[in-house]
């Protein structure tokens, strides 16, 4: 099974992608989806753009993404929850069923605690990847919410069911 | 001109078209789109859609959308974030420019005070735009959005420019 993790943002999203072979995880690609600068809407096309080119590029069997933890910063929820329902949007579009986790629900898969630094997750992900190099903590994060669904998704229901 | 106004949301999704010629605005048509049950992401997909039809449907020049107001509900305001995104999506991937305006300029342009009522939004935009019957609250609110949007785009850029 391949599994996209997606870790959004609107200024940068990070993806990645894994193979999962019964306990063998194996990394495809990583990266990260900018939308540059310009009008809101402007900026959430670009990351809607780039983002379904990954989906079409890799051909994800499933896909998760981190649940967004809400603060009192009513702003920045709102920038992030526009940039995720975009995200969501891309992966819905493709078909892609969505699997969503809490940020320490990720980390505890990844790291083995649910208050990992960012450094950890990064090495974390590399241990478990033979071989990857994210391009940068969002994409770490990315790949991590995606070997966090290989973990859980106990029973992923595949496009074809949609189809 | 013909303007669309939408008033976000993640159940209920308003919108409304109307044109603008001078100083005289005469109504189009008006409506809801409806997120239904399901997934986050296939709700998210259902507006998407449905904003996009209205869209071919009617073939705007310009849109607006209103300012989302933020407040210390962060679970409400990711998920109108999530839905605004969504429909600032559908806008910009049909090359229209997207007026904001707050919630407080739109009553103050159709009322005439910027704390009006849901009713007297409704009243005044039926008497602005004869014959006009809002589907909803929700309707009503996009219908005022467009004919704020009429009364202060000074400059619009259509799609042309983009073409």
């Amino acid at each position: 099974m391949r599994i996209l993790g997606v870790d959004p943002g609107l200024r940068t999203l990070g993806w990645g992608v894994i193979e999962s072979r019964g306990s063998r995880l194996t990394h495809v690609a990583n990266g990260l989806c900018r939308s540059g600068e310009g009008a809101l809407a402007d900026r959430l096309l670009a990351l809607f753009r780039q983002l379904s080119a990954v989906v079409a590029a890799h051909d994800p069997d499933a896909a998760a993404i981190e649940q967004t933890f809400v603060n009192k910063d009513g702003a920045g929820t709102l920038k992030l929850g526009q940039a995720r329902g975009v995200a969501l949007l891309a992966l819905a579009q493709a078909g892609l069923e969505v699997g969503e986790y809490a940020p320490n629900r990720v980390k505890k898969t990844v790291v083995g605690v649910g208050h990992a630094e960012k450094a950890q997750v990064d090495h974390m992900v590399r241990l478990q990847l033979p071989g990857c190099a994210p391009e940068g903590p969002d994409a770490a994060d990315a790949l991590a919410i995606a070997i966090c669904h290989a973990h859980h998704a106990t029973a992923p229901r595949l496009r074809e069911l949609r189809a």
